[in-house]
C-alpha cells in the first residue's frame, strides 16, 4: 500500500504524482513560489530510491567519509502557470548529464497535459564531511 | 494513477498513507512540530473528498453566503515518539461528534504499529462571509 | 542591527514581535493553522537564547549526554480569530510551570489589542542520546 | 517596534535581516534550499513596502482590474555555503532592470561578509485578472 510514493521509473528518468493541499497554497489563491521546489526535491527523493539508495540510510554510515548525501548547487526554474488547490500534479525528472560528483536534472511539472513548471537542477554529491565525492554508480 | 491521494474510507472514519521527505525534518533529525498538522490536515482533505466535498470548489461558489469553508478552531495534540526521514506513516481520521457548525475528530499517526502522534481536532464550517454555518448532511 | 530578533525578556516571560508574510497565509486568505506553531517556536528559540542557551550550540556538545535539547511534547492551541498578510504579530511566552526534565508555557498571539491565538505547550528537555534531563537552572 | 521589520533602502535597492529557526533547517543540518525563496521574498515584501506598496491592500482593490500583485516569473539560484540554525542572514535585493510589466532583481543572502546564495529573480506584475500590468511609478 505504501508503493505509490516512490513512483516509476519512466524511458528517460521518473514520474511522480502529488496532490496540492492547502499548506501549498497562499493568499493569491495560487501555490506559494517556493512549494514548487517541495514537489521536485520530493521527486528526486523517489527517483534515487527507485535507483537504490536510501537518503535516509546513506546519511548514516558508521564512516561519515562513506556517507552519501546530496546538495542543491543550482535551480533555474520558470513559472510557466499557477498550480491551485486540489489540483494533481506530476513530477517528471530526467538526468541531462551526471559525471564525477555532480549531476544535471530536468524537471517539469505538469497537471495534466499543461506545462506548469520547467526547471533545470544541479545537484552535488557529498559525503559526511561535506566534502565532494564521486556519484554512486546507480546514477552515473 | 491519482487514486491513492484520497486514501479510504473505514469502519469509524478515514485512513491515508503518507511519506516523510526532507522538508518535514528538522536539523534535530526528526520532523518539525508543526508539520505533523499538515499531515493530519492532507488526511482531513482527503477524508471530506471521500464525503462528496471538494474544498476548492466549495469555497467558490457564486453566493459566498452558501460557500462552504472549514476552520480549525482547536486542537490538542500529543507527541509520543518522532517520525523521520523516509518514514512512511498512516493517519487515521475518526470522527467524535458533529452537530450544527462543529465537529471533533480524533486523528493518530502511526508508523507500522507505532503510535506516533495522538490528537483531537474542533473544525468549524464557515461560510464565505466566515460566518458560522450548518455542517453539511454528508458530515453529520 | 541583529538584536530585535531576540525580542525581549518581560516581567512574566518573553515578547517576540513577528510580521506574516506569504509563506505563512494559505488561500483561505488567512494565515495557515499551523504557521502559528512557527511563530511560537520561534519566541520560544528566542526566549531560551535570552535565558542564555543557544539551542544550535547547546545541541552540539562533544558529549552527546551533556547536549541540552528540546522537544514538544504537547500543544493545546485554541484558533480565537485569523491573522492576515502583512499582520504585525506580537508573541508572548510566560513559564507557568518548570520542574525536573519539563515545563509549561502558556503562548499567545496578539495582533494589537487583539487575541488571535492562546496555546499551551509542553516542552521535554533531552539529552543528545534522547533522554530525559534536568532543565538548565536558568529556566527552573 | 515593528519598524525593523522593514529593513532599510539603501543606495542600489534595499537590506534586510533575518535569522534562521529550526523550522528552516532539514535533518542535514543545514537550511532547506527552497527556505532560501522564502527569506528573499519577505526582503522583496519589505522592498516594495519600502516603495510605498503594501501587498495585501494592492491585492484587494474594489476593481480587481486596477489590482496590483506580483508573480514570480523565473529564478536563478546558487547556492555557494549553506546557512544553519541561529544563522542572521542579510538579504539584500537590488532592481537590475524594470521595464513595462517586469522587474528582473539580483538577490544575495550574506552571513557576515560571507556569500551564502546568489540569485536573479524576474517578477511579473499582473492586476486581480491575471492580466500583466504596468509596474507601479515607484518601481520604475
Amino acid at each position: 500500500m505504501s508503493d505509490h510514493f516512490t513512483g516509476e521509473l519512466t524511458e528517460n528518468g521518473h514520474r511522480l504524482v502529488q496532490r496540492v493541499y492547502y499548506e501549498d497554497t497562499d493568499f493569491s489563491g495560487a501555490v506559494y513560489h517556493a512549494r514548487y521546489l517541495h514537489f521536485m526535491e520530493r521527486a528526486r527523493t523517489e527517483f534515487i530510491r527507485c535507483k537504490g539508495l536510501i537518503q535516509s540510510e546513506s546519511h548514516a554510515t558508521d564512516n561519515p567519509a562513506d556517507a552519501v548525501a546530496f546538495m542543491v548547487g543550482r535551480i533555474e526554474i520558470d513559472y510557466r502557470r499557477p498550480a491551485r488547490m486540489d489540483d494533481v500534479l506530476t513530477i517528471t525528472t530526467e538526468p541531462l548529464r551526471a559525471k564525477g560528483a555532480r549531476m544535471v536534472l530536468s524537471q517539469k511539472i505538469h497537471r495534466g497535459e499543461e506545462l506548469l513548471i520547467e526547471a533545470q537542477v544541479t545537484v552535488a554529491c557529498v559525503n559526511g564531511l561535506g566534502r565532494p565525492r564521486r556519484l554512486p554508480e546507480s546514477l552515473l
